[in-house]
């Protein structure tokens, strides 16, 4: 039996390694259109400093894949797919038979269409090509703008900074992490970010970028301007769905999967940050590993069922430990502060039951909030 | 889909756990003939001595296989099986339809057809029944005889002389564990177990038991005769063949399976003492244990292939631990003595390779040998 995956993120990796875990006969392939092997995405932020060594982020070694008999096929687009013949058709012309598919095709950073979006140096960093551009103009830049303060805008502004560049960040919420931390929180974090040198633009709305042939300055829909020679944006990601598609595969915002990650049509699987499972595409790593693991399992032959992994965050930056998990906001949330030492923590509460925390602090503590909610 | 297990031994835990583990919508069932949970089988010897202490003897509690929605049905014997209708019969007349059947019905002990073999006080220890009757008869028992001076009855011998029973062991071989030491593996036990007061007639070939009502004595071929209110056979097993015969499946000496431990009937799964793979029936826990999760993931779906487990044996008596591994005689077999301190240790070759080995001594030493190995 073949077995295809299509997309070289965690989902991906995940997939295949469950595919082959359950089978030993199949054939099973990883089709990457990066031209690296399948990496830590979560560490390209830190990578924005220091040496770049890219072996140390690497998922695994290549022998890893050989020795599991997973045939990796990197800087290959499928651009081609036909359910009838089971058949995909690479962007070299190569063709591709299949009797499973696997789509974690992942997601792309998003860019809003403003106005100066595509002068040079304007950035988003999603992949490891992205890493590399950003270091290239890293080295001469002095001012760099992030557009968003969600965990990627954070991190980036932490590492730039760390670099000696001036670092700004601007957020159209009139709070940071709006989505993973309270008020308080982001209170924590905007203090932690200001003592680093970070400049904070809260409740800021980007109306355009100016420059002649490369940015020089943001200005915003109030008419406020500031200086610029990089802009990183970090504003959320949108699904890869050029394959699924191909296929007429059912896709709401994401891939329609149910809950053994099959799409709607058989044979054919969706994870990760492309997939959509009751209406929730958290894209976050440990759900799209622990949905590509059933995906990849139940292509080769297993039955696996997804459970829900709760939405949860890891940041650290400007010193701290940003973990969130769960629901931390909300109608009839309650919270309790129940700090340890430096620490602090809030449980979050509905209806009498415990739904979610938050906790800035000692990496140490993550463990041990987290195995709440498992 | 149903997953039908027969046998409650290890191989077929095994094949219940990674049936489960392969397929959360499966319905699974695990039948056992045996009034208990599934227990430690090779723990059943020690338990000649001391306390009975029947929790510790359960692999796992009750519980564990609620949760794993596994079912468990006890003291049932399978009378019937038809593969048109895909249906069981227990014994009770309760019909159990299946869609997968895996075989685990693993051995009994058997007992050569010796006259007196059907006296009262006399033994095998297979199951926990056995051990039962044996602990009873052992409380007022002065002399015990063990038939077989292999790994089931050096264990014998040792834990009931441990009760302070006179014990002797009777070994139709001029030497001990015939099978898995060597010549001078043999030597040092014999020595051992003479040091702990045991018995041994060696070389010497049982003709009958004689006694009124009970065991008394016991006859050689040679005969010469010596007294015992107890005697147990180990003198090996025979693999439960019915089910696999209703069913017509391909035996040889044991229910042919193919690398993926199917019978000659699709759907039909054997594994552990019950199953012979390329001529091989190692009757051992590693390798039921192994068998048993090969077959119950692929009657889930898997298509996992069983990769041979050298033939091993631990054994804990007389104060030392024996461990052999691989093949430790036979044609072009040179070995190598590489003692550690106090420990014996063996390695053996052929055709410049390693392929077996022999430790007496420390227990701790016994996965260092291992590993060799794996």
């Amino acid at each position: 039996m073949k077995i295809v995956i299509i997309g070289g993120g965690i989902a991906g990796v995940s997939a295949a390694t469950a595919a082959r875990e359950v089978s030993d006969a199949a054939e099973v392939t990883l089709i990457s259109e990066e031209n690296y092997y399948p990496y830590y995405r979560l560490k390209l932020s830190e990578y924005l400093s220091g040496e770049l060594d890219e072996e140390s982020l690497l998922l695994h070694p290549p022998s890893w894949y050989e020795e599991r008999k997973i045939k990796v096929i990197l800087g290959k687009k499928v651009t081609g797919a036909r359910l009838e013949s089971r058949e995909l058709t690479l962007h070299d012309g190569t063709i591709i038979p299949f009797d499973r598919l696997v789509l974690t095709t992942g997601s792309y950073a998003f860019k809003p269409p403003v106005t100066g979006s595509n002068l040079a140096g304007v950035y988003t960093l999603r992949n490891l090509e992205d890493l590399k551009a950003i270091r290239d103009k890293a080295g001469s830049a002095k001012k760099a703008q992030v557009i968003g303060g969600g965990v990627l805008g954070l991190e980036v502004a932490y590492y730039l900074g760390k670099r000696g560049i001036e670092v700004g960040v601007v957020e159209h919420n009139d709070r940071l992490l709006p989505r993973q931390v309270d008020q308080e929180g982001s209170e924590i974090l905007a203090n932690a970010a200001k003592t680093s040198g970070v400049e904070l633009y809260l409740a800021k709305d980007l109306d355009r970028i100016e420059g002649v042939e490369r940015v020089e300055k943001i200005v915003f829909k109030d008419g406020s301007e500031i200086p610029a020679d990089m802009v990183i944006f970090s504003t959320g990601v949108r699904p890869y769905l050029e394959v699924a598609n191909m296929l007429s595969l059912g896709v709401n915002r994401g891939i329609i999967v149910n809950k053994y990650m099959v799409t709607s049509r058989e044979n054919i699987y969706a994870a990760g940050d492309v997939a959509e499972f009751e209406g929730q595409m958290p894209g976050i790593w440990p759900v799209a590993m622990e949905q590509g693991k059933i995906a990849g399992a139940n292509a080769a032959g297993a039955s696996k069922v997804y459970n829900p992994i709760p939405p949860q965050n890891v940041l650290k930056v400007f010193g701290k430990t940003v973990f969130s998990i769960g629901t931390v906001s909300g109608e009839g949330v309650t919270s309790r502060r129940e700090d340890q030492g430096d620490n602090f923590i809030k449980y979050y509460y509905q209806d009498g039951k415990l739904v979610g925390a938050l906790l800035i602090g000692d990496v140490k503590l993550v463990n041990e909030v987290r195995k709440l909610f498992s």
